[in-house]
């Protein structure tokens, strides 16, 4: 079974949880979602993350949810989100997810950190709770989180836990970021995969600043993946051409909160998920938001059109 | 077995969660912290609160402890804390120490709900998931959550809910609040409880605009049993003589994320539990602040004997 | 000299401060930047909001930008923000612009207001202060503010208080309250006018929702009046395929705090304003940044003449 | 005109700022204050702080009030908050205060700033507007800016700029704090003055941990002055003994938002100021909380005449 190195890259999509109106978990949807991931090219998969409605459901459904996806990728990498608001719950699914054979697991910080040194406590005290044997990404995303981390705090906890293989980044602005990070690796610190997420709303830019990658759960996968080839073929037009036939759909899907109400709504129009429903307080697209939808999909599917003439 | 009702009086001591120094439950200790509680008058208790350390806990862990509290206290009420991010493992919680015999269950409000709507909705989202047969406790805290729930808020809520029975109230400052919630129960709203926290540094205030009673975890609980009693006696000259007494200390241990690390450490010298040992992140005292605290209880013990006489 | 009301529509473009590179007022810039706006199509300015950096002037400098605009825009609309900490500063420059000939203020949340009831009572205050004869702008924009208006309070403030005629709107995700306000006033209650901020990257969507234009600093002005028109004639996909030209662009001027340097820096190059200076804490664009921006605006161009053909 | 200096020890009141009932300044108490404080054996007193009620000034009324104060003190030493959201404000104020023979200015971080990295930035931004011939108190209070200042950022800041020559200390809980930022000085960075906020409730503890002084509104600065005195006696039991006498309404005071309400209601009953007025928002004191008041104060002058015997 693969685990998640420094030296990843690629997309990795992060996966919905598809529920049936119900709110029970929609176990037919999950084998033929992971089946569109992986079929559209996808190099790995990151489940129970905030858009997979992680905090919405109990250990023991975590848990079944990330064997039955580890199983249905037979030997793809599967990075687990295992944040939660204390250490023993991390630790716990930890465990549990890696005994099923996850790639390694992702941590965001959580809200109430605010120093520097907090923050750098925060994730020595997570990797003593979890092991350093366990490969592990660190979630960036103070929109969310609330949380910002500096490029030094991050090269901080980069240089004392070699475990932290990989950056899930989703800072707004975050160029600069990246460049500050692969500017140290030059000047000799150690290498880390960095993979954007933010809804790929600036993925041509990051690729050229020296990521690595996608992490994020767009609904048109295959966008991720040809933007992330081109650009590594230092075909920048042709990525950009690429990346703005599908902005207006992806900014879109960016609002916040109201996201992942589009995401479930494309793939359910996609036939990746048999029903739209998130579990409470998540809400169905208004009908004018879905209006607004099928408009941007029809849009998107005559550009894509033009742009292969 | 005894639920909390809109009637419910007295002093529901918030109790600690005892550890060995490895991070381990102290199951020994727990049974005679409730003891401890019980015999030193408190009415009923209150576990897996923020002091409880209960997001440190796994739910496993969590059910454990209420298991055995709930026996040991033979009938008494106790109260279980099951705020969570999500509302599944709320439902989880609950159901689960429902069963057991808990009194009822507290909740706070997750950290981002922000608009009065976004409030009155989670509170109508938790008591559909949990039932409203289920008493519940409404923790009203906003300088730990960073909700504030406004008098009319809070009114409305009570008026949809007939299931809430009680508030925790420890807003700061707080007092016009109780005066509020009073003044429209005098106009028609139906009761509910008010029991206050922040570790007591109001409680003459509180019982005179209105409150029933305490709901927090200082180390002495035998002041508030006295001073709930004198208060209702309205011997209020006498109930302020023996609360500054107490206040010193009382303003010591409120101090934010320091104070259960003083309340531990007042608890073990008195006796009540083996070890001072939080989990991680928390931290024992610095030896400067256990001569601090100290300093205090000696002047405690000096100050208690001169009122006697 | 004009006033803004409750009917108002169009593009009034947010204005820059232009500064030299010591952070003196660049004076001479100003008035070409004027003609620039009121040369592209805009209806009317604002001036003194965030982007403006108001808060990076003083009481004087403030008053004398205000004065040479609104004499250089020769009766055509000013609206000035006024947006400061506390009363009596609000009151003082809004007395002073009104007399000046400003055509109204406007006044953003300041960030310690909570619940619904502090926020009504925030704009009851203001609106007694400056008196309510002065149309006032109510700027929404949570993600600056921190502060969240829900639309049940947004329609409390505006049936309260008559001169707040309209709403700068840039909530994020904020479609949803555009309809809520509209069919508020299908349902009776009086008309605001909406005009858009969010740097325009809703604009299409808002416009079919009922907002009455753009109020937003993106440096191209010319794209919001002609998507303004276009939507107002039911040219749906052709304000689209123009909008969806200028995006790629618009998404990178959104990054918070980063945006105002490629607003300067875009101006600078197109020859509006002299410096592309911020006054400190503001900075630059770094050399990689400029290249990418460059990289966009040259795609634009060539977009743009696509779409001619 | 004496300066404060990394040595300054001692009390210095925060002023309230008197208004008359319909919110004009009134200057007719301010004399009257001035004095009040100096005969109950302040030091210095320091002037527009948030209790003072600085940001509901205008420039010209805060200068005015700085202009009067400072006259009265006749030489003795007034620091000026100067704290502002933009640069440009605090460098006009700081200028025309120090020209007036301010003995230095205090500046409190603005709400935005996260990272150590920012803190630290906004500082050198700060010196560098007003010049590093002023003397400067950096005001640390988190609980009402939102900022998080850790003990080494704080050393940082003071070891980058020997023109802050001052802390006031106001972070809770903040006791370490005194302890590392003393430990360092042992370890040889330069000494800085630390005067002690937070209503004065942890001042006996401050005091034993190094502080220099106090430095809060307290409405008894005869509190702060002799219990000062008797720790720097090495006085320890007779210190608390005041303490306690004075706890039970410093706690009352402290309250926030309403704690300047409470504070102008003992002045004004102390005959200090002649309205107990402050400025929209601000209200006054409910009836029932003028008597839970009343109750403290006449508790407070038993216990005092106890103590004397």
């Amino acid at each position: 079974m693969s685990k998640i190195t420094p030296t990843t890259k690629g997309v990795f999509v992060i996966a919905a949880t598809p529920f049936e109106p119900n709110g029970v978990i929609d176990s037919n949807s999950l084998d033929g979602m992971v089946d569109f991931y992986f079929d559209k090219g996808a190099d790995g998969l990151t489940i129970l993350g905030m858009m997979g409605e992680a905090p919405k459901l109990t250990h023991s459904e975590s848990l079944s949810i990330a064997k039955q996806i580890i199983k249905r990728a037979d030997g793809k990498p599967i990075v687990v989100g295992v944040s939660a608001p204390g250490l023993a719950a991390i630790g716990e699914l930890t465990k549990a997810v890696m005994d099923e054979g996850a790639a390694g697991v992702m941590v965001a910080p959580p809200g109430g950190l605010k120093t520097n040194e907090q923050i750098i406590a925060y994730y020595a005290n997570v990797v003593s709770t979890i092991g350093d044997e366990v490969p592990m990404v660190l979630q960036d995303f103070p929109l969310a989180t609330g949380v910002s981390i500096s490029s030094t705090t991050m090269g901080t906890i980069f240089e004392n836990h070699p475990s932290i293989v990989m950056l899930k980044h989703e800072d707004w602005p975050g160029l600069q970021k990246i460049t500050d990070l692969r500017e140290a690796e030059a000047n000799g610190r150690r290498r880390v995969s960095i993979l954007c997420g933010n809804a790929g709303v600036f993925l041509p830019e990051e690729m050229r600043r020296g990521a690595d990658g996608a992490m994020t759960g767009f609904a048109y996968p295959e966008m991720m993946v040809q933007i992330c080839r081109l650009c590594n073929a230092d075909k920048y037009d042709q990525a950009q051409d690429l990346f703005d036939a599908y902005l207006p759909l992806m900014r879109y899907e960016q609002q916040p909160a109201l996201g992942l109400a589009v995401r479930k709504y494309v793939l359910a129009k996609r036939g990746v998920i048999a029903h739209t429903a998130q579990r409470k307080p998540g809400a169905d697209l208004s009908s004018l938001a879905q209006k607004e939808v099928d408009f941007l999909m029809q849009r998107l599917e005559r550009r894509l059109a033009e742009l292969k003439n």
